[in-house]
């Protein structure tokens, strides 16, 4: 019995994409109560020397889009990382979320065999699509997508794990 | 293309334990080398009403175990949760390493379609065991490892995306 890589990536990168939208919105939402800025939520950090809340979405949403792209041999869109203001995150993601939804079951067909060039502890190698999923690209998409839940539910956010796994 | 529902579980979970029990040993070596009681670490949390490191890490190593037994149809064995030590932890993390490696690609053949009985937000249902690894287990698994990372990364280890990543 095997899953097709297409299942087992784009719609629940997707449908993890929304939760972490949904989470996004309830940060706004507490900001608004307690009356302070949601973007000083962007440059917040779970420890001094970690990234900011900004760093954490912009790579959630690249890791998907990689993700997508490199399975299906497509060429990713460049996308600048001039977010600055809590909306421009939201809309980080939307993008993310939009662009997965235009890839097929049939464009990732071929995507556990597809050799994928990545960079490994700084040196260049060639990895399978089905290596580089499993081993690197989910674990880091998920890495970045717990950080960002864990700074703001670190942040006073009302969130619990059931919005993490909606 | 598709990827069997073994090698998307068994040896990725397998990976993730290893780099967790890595990450414990620095964890330890940093505090003897500034001379406090590694042990604070069990109870340490990310947020006062988060739970503690030692929760998160008898999460990893359920969600590990829950995955390889459902998926195979097999009885997990019953692990109690009565860590007190951070060598408890670790050993706790070697059972379940230990578990996975019982495993065979064949055991896990019906994996995707097998039904699984979980809990969703307090109710009782009846889903694939690709829907339950996908959409439950699998971010469940990734969600209480990277908190357990953060949580040891805050605490000052010196640790980084390598080694989540080894």
């Amino acid at each position: 019995m095997t899953i097709s890589i297409y299942s087992s990536s784009v719609p629940v990168l997707s449908r993890k994409l929304s939760a972490l939208l949904a989470i996004l919105n309830k940060a706004e939402a507490y900001a608004a109560e307690r009356k302070f800025d949601a973007n000083v939520f962007v440059q917040e950090r779970l420890a001094p020397d970690m990234h900011p809340l900004k760093f954490q979405i912009t790579s959630v949403a690249d890791h998907a889009k990689f993700i997508a792209a490199r399975l299906s041999g497509k060429t990713p869109p460049v996308w600048k990382d001039d977010e600055q203001t809590f909306a421009d995150l939201k809309a980080r993601i939307q993008k993310a979320i939009d662009y997965l939804a235009t890839f097929t079951p049939e464009d990732l067909a071929d995507g556990a065999t597809r050799p994928v060039v990545t960079r490994i502890r700084g040196e260049e190698k060639t990895i399978t699509g089905e290596e580089y999923f499993l081993t690197r690209a989910l674990p880091n998409f998920y890495f970045h997508l717990t950080t960002a839940y864990a700074l703001l539910r670190k942040g006073g956010v009302p969130i619990g794990k059931g919005d993490f796994l909606a």
